[in-house]
């Protein structure tokens, strides 16, 4: 059974970039801060539109609104202030996600039959706990340990909320309504942007937040990810009829699944259509793809006569990158089209957008060690069957990604905003 | 896939019993009087409790408040009234069980996929096209045709008023809070009544609301279903342990599915309890069993030398009892203990507290036609692999039962309130 | 997996018309021949042909030729001479079919795992049980129950020969070399003949081997089977595409395998073939259609604007036809075309040709009880979600079929030689 | 579905230390010599033996003798000598694995379907295209490309011969009569070898047959294998219910399919037995383990407080192994103890006796290409979801493996002679 809910959150928790800032802020601000942040994504929905599980890989919102609070209050506030009594018992096992230390847990494939606790009193349990957590923060009562708990959890709940869009965006596509989360709508008309090779550089390189060695050749990689139209381009080929483009294991499953285009997209009228948080939309060719499986990716890469790229040559290419992008807070929830064309030699759109496919499989970095205790599960149990992306998307806080951050899932899935960007060997 | 929340209604859709004093009530009032009884069912839930789907079988509450309503406004005010435009035009794809006649409709196990329309839009729905039909009536523009169909949708409504609740107590199995739907419990302890064999003496028989000639030979029918109590007798001798004991599909039945006990049991600190709409309460022997298969029944009457009733023998014998019984209406809403030994040769509880199951399948009787239209897949599209159960269960509206009604359900459904009563060769 | 390999054999296993000619006939002499025809049934067939299991349903014919030995060792030579050791201690589990009491089974899914015991071995197997049989009978060591045994595996015998038919078509069917099993091929062209509607009247009717009572209304029936020419008109009018024709669960089935047409029908330069146990040949329009489902009846029946036949209505009917047809013997495993019009009012191949299904389920007659012991498991225990067929085809050996035998199958099954003939209401 | 019958074998096909021998035996020579060890594997089977498919990722031996003939007749004879017609026009589709390049293929899962051709037929074949082959060769008709593809082509057979004898033992396991394959048992009884760790300097690495640089950390390695008795001591400290030990998706492997033990192992009167080549035996705790996925792999390195080496590691390690082992030339079919202690620092065991799984996916190195045409599809298209194994197994060919052989399999499959060797952070 497929999961993957969860990231790793490798190092200690705060983005290359946006560390000194958040040196300057205090704790307590930033988890007020962020928990706000959650509570805001879930402000246009109704209690029915929090409830309902469209998949067994998704979860609902008022899941994922709970399953974050739990995680500071198990992990902490259970542990720091043991005379509290939990806001709920049965919570300790409905809101558990995958922590096989902390003991039973409701099968994720289920989390949609929960009609109770209603949302209001999940809004309660929310407050409650951060109460508690802020008040112990305020009383000093918390230890360097648990203080990298409350880190780790600002940065779980960050993951949440991106999963808490990529999850209603799927719910709401099944209804045949296509309902609309947000009316605002940012695209603007812009030029097409056309794509060049970059050429780096290889040699001994050091990779991830703690510096992994490697040895890498030189190869080059794409200025931009795989537009819109570059993927319509090779659908009219015939891309998805063709099975020497394809893994084996990735022509099954065009097979099996009867894939024909990007998830969400629909016909009509004989113009291609896609299901974004702002309703069905035209699909804009210049924007970079998404909703694609590494399958697609590596199936289009080799139609365009490239690769998917490794995990370190993307890293290594991202350091010449711009951190800046189209993350969660730009309000579009889509990737964006390039505005002005990148100086020779730029590398664009490396963050935001789009989570970018690697084809490295989701493995340990040398030396690495599964924490001790029950957040040791939070790494690790999923390095099987799973591929790294990179460089965070449009549903994706600014404040959390940073450069070494790996997100994982499996070839096949396709509901996170995923794209392609293109490499091959110099 | 498997599907059943419709039943036939064969005849004019009034009780035997009920017909004088229904025919003395105007059809606005009794019309006006069933919707109410709907809305009252849903009046203890959230509208949570109401958008969530627990299995493929079972739909939403907020579904069946909405498809009844689609019924009435696409058979009778879409007609008579064209000039009106539809409450919502996508209402007569979503909320369309499966009258193909009818045209697209939203596949069943995605019921539960709708946040959207929430559930006061579709109780809008329900004021909308409940006032456009009263007007109907009152102006009389509806002609013998459109009336006898506002009967049809009564009797429909009321179909579906036992099956909110019987989907509505899955969904709230299936939640480990194991929430109360309606706090009041009606259980008086009582004695226990010993099951007797009554012989009823066969030769011409007619059966069915226009009476479908039937030959009968002698039979012996038990004085009451078989009780919980019976149940636990046959469990503990084994009765899921033994192939000997069931048809060949019930044992593969049995073992893919791990069955032990009937639908919601579970044994705590070695003692049988069972999830009622009430919470989970200790199984109390005396009570009618209930939430058994098709193949549950049978295997129990193997082991007790006896065997199901036919439907005419059913029928026949029904004819020697009262039709009073513990109803919807009675609050109860899970079978009761009879509180007095009924006389000498006398059947109980025929009608009311658990649905019994026939060995005889759902199929025409002589002569039966389709009626035309839409409507007409109202009546035998299911008549395959379906198998017929009489009398009415504590979910019933009682006035919506009669002594030729047949419900039918394939042969491992149990989550109806389905029971067992034994009968035997004279 | 449901499955349903063995037949009931209501009575004392001997044909109406049969019965003289067989009771002159010694027991031994029978037995011989029979046991003959099925070694002969498999002559054609290497050790591979006769190994190999295509579909859970069907079993590899080296697994009939050890089953049906099987239950003459087990039933018979080892309770009458127990002095002899078993040909093989595993053989009892191996050879079980289902019959619990005889103890545990091999799974059915798994018969075609078995490359050993090999096709040699089996076959001594059988002239080893079948040696000591004969010589308990010309030793008179079997008594009366024992001699009707015999009688019933004579029957047993016979049923699978048609099974080996029927299942090695279909594995044949699966090798894309369409192999040939028997060169010959009998069909003669003829002309098409008419069906004409024949007049029953109903009233008091005695059916079945025992003489069930039954009260039956006045029909009319069709002068001959459904033809493979009527099935391609259906076809061609859309039949499989149109839902408003099929039961819901057959139009579930319809969908879900992407029915076109009959089981081995292919389109070859836009004419139909069909694979045949004489290789493919061209769709013949006049001879009966065959491998359809109950499903596919049915549909046919609603698009002709007619019905299937009940039970009792084909037994009635069948009272005045021949019961001559073309049978196994014949050779031509095929069904044939008439080849001279019946005369006015005569109701032409009712027996052989293809089975016939009716509308009616596979449920015990009035009285009916199962047989003591491991043999009672013979009948009774697949009476769930099986529809009738009557007549025999032409894989059914002439002497084992009678005007009262009932033939059961799942509705959805298709490798039998099953075809339709309409009724209707007079 | 998955599969993964076919191995890549990077570079010129011959191994490091068969080179110099190899290279003085001419090819015709070594063509003939081991398509004769193909033929003496099948040849203490019937035809029933080779036609049947245990399960969709196994293939029937019939099917392998057939598929090796076809890569000969459609990579060489049809190209080289196009005036010799197809030895039978329907095999180029019938025995395609899955060239998608050569056109149609039949249906993996289905291979098990065919009868025909029978296997003399099949034996025929590979004469016929042998003969051709060799001819081909004397005469010189062959230039450098189809030279090496016949080089190929040998390197090919040899992989299908170790498929054939674990895809046999798959098939010969589900037979409840426990089949011998080969009498002879070579065990001899022999002393436990304790497990040392040996340390491994890092540093900057070549690996791959082309050399592909690596920077590796130090590490230490096991000196041998872990143990069947090492395995049954992680089986009775409950190392298959717990699932911190697991992987996720090993975890829900583990509950799926109900594993407690390694494939093939059965408890009989309370100790372990496990199926070979040469029947049922008991257990013999001092062999490597064998038939354990990576997941149960990971798990005991978990257990044991070690992790499974990465693919880097292992061959670095190699470096320092004797290329001697226990090959399927050895007859044994089963991996042996070690028969003396292996000096200090020595690592034992690493080629032959069971392939060891490593952490790495099976992801190309760097400059891997794929090559032109349909042999192409012979690397490349599965590199996904599946992981490396190292080291041959007591199945390979001796001359068929070599240091920097790459096996791949996905995580769940066990019916290789898989088994595990221990690594961790110097």
């Amino acid at each position: 059974m497929q999961r993957s809910s969860e990231r790793s959150s490798k190092g200690k928790g705060t983005s290359v970039w946006a560390e000194v800032a958040a040196r300057g802020t205090p704790l307590a601000e930033r988890l007020r801060a962020v928990r706000d942040v959650t509570r805001n994504l879930a402000e246009p929905l109704s209690a029915e539109d929090c409830a309902i599980q469209s998949m067994p890989d998704a979860s609902p919102v008022k899941w994922h609104l709970a399953h974050t609070t739990w995680f500071f209050e198990t992990f902490i506030v259970s542990k720091a202030a043991p005379e509290r009594a939990p806001f709920h018992p049965a919570f300790r096992v409905l809101f558990n996600s995958y922590y096989n230390a902390v003991g039973e847990k409701h099968p994720r494939p289920q989390r949609g039959l929960l009609s109770r606790p209603s949302l209001d009193e999940v809004l309660a349990y929310r407050a409650h706990v951060e109460d508690a957590l802020l008040e112990l923060i305020a009383a000093n009562r918390l230890d360097a340990a648990m203080l990298r708990l409350v880190e780790l959890g600002i940065q779980h709940e960050q993951q949440h909320q991106e999963l808490i869009l990529t999850d209603l965006k799927h719910m709401l596509s099944c209804n045949p309504l296509k309902p609309v989360y947000r009316k605002t709508w940012p695209l603007t008309s812009i030029q097409t942007m056309p794509a060049a090779w970059i050429r780096v550089a290889g040699g001994e390189k050091r990779i991830g937040h703690e510096g992994a060695g490697f040895s890498l050749d030189d190869f080059e990689i794409a200025s931009r990810p795989v537009t819109h139209g570059d993927f319509i381009d090779f659908i009219e080929d015939g891309g998805y009829r063709r099975p020497e483009l394809w893994l084996s294991m990735g022509w099954d499953t065009v097979n099996a699944r009867a894939w024909e285009a990007p998830l969400y997209w629909e016909k009509r009228d004989g113009e291609w259509h896609t299901f974004t948080l702002h309703g069905m939309v035209p699909v804009e060719r210049n924007t970079p793809v998404c909703h694609v499986s590494f399958f697609e990716g590596d199936a289009f890469a080799r139609w365009a006569g490239a690769r998917l790229p490794t995990e370190a040559e993307w890293e290594v290419a991202s350091q010449r990158a711009s951190p800046e992008g189209n993350f969660q807070e730009s309000g579009a929830l889509h990737p964006l089209a390039l505005r002005e064309a990148p100086a020779a030699g730029e590398i664009a759109q490396m963050f935001g957008d789009v989570w970018e496919w690697t084809r490295s499989d989701y493995a340990p970095y040398p030396g690495f060690r599964i924490a001790e205790g029950a957040v040791g599960e939070y790494n690790g149990k999923f390095m099987v069957n799973q591929y790294v992306l990179r460089g965070g998307s449009c549903a994706t806080p600014a404040s959390h990604i940073r450069a070494t951050y790996r997100n994982f899932f499996p070839a096949d899935a396709r509901w996170q905003f995923s794209g392609v960007r293109l490499a091959r060997d110099a």
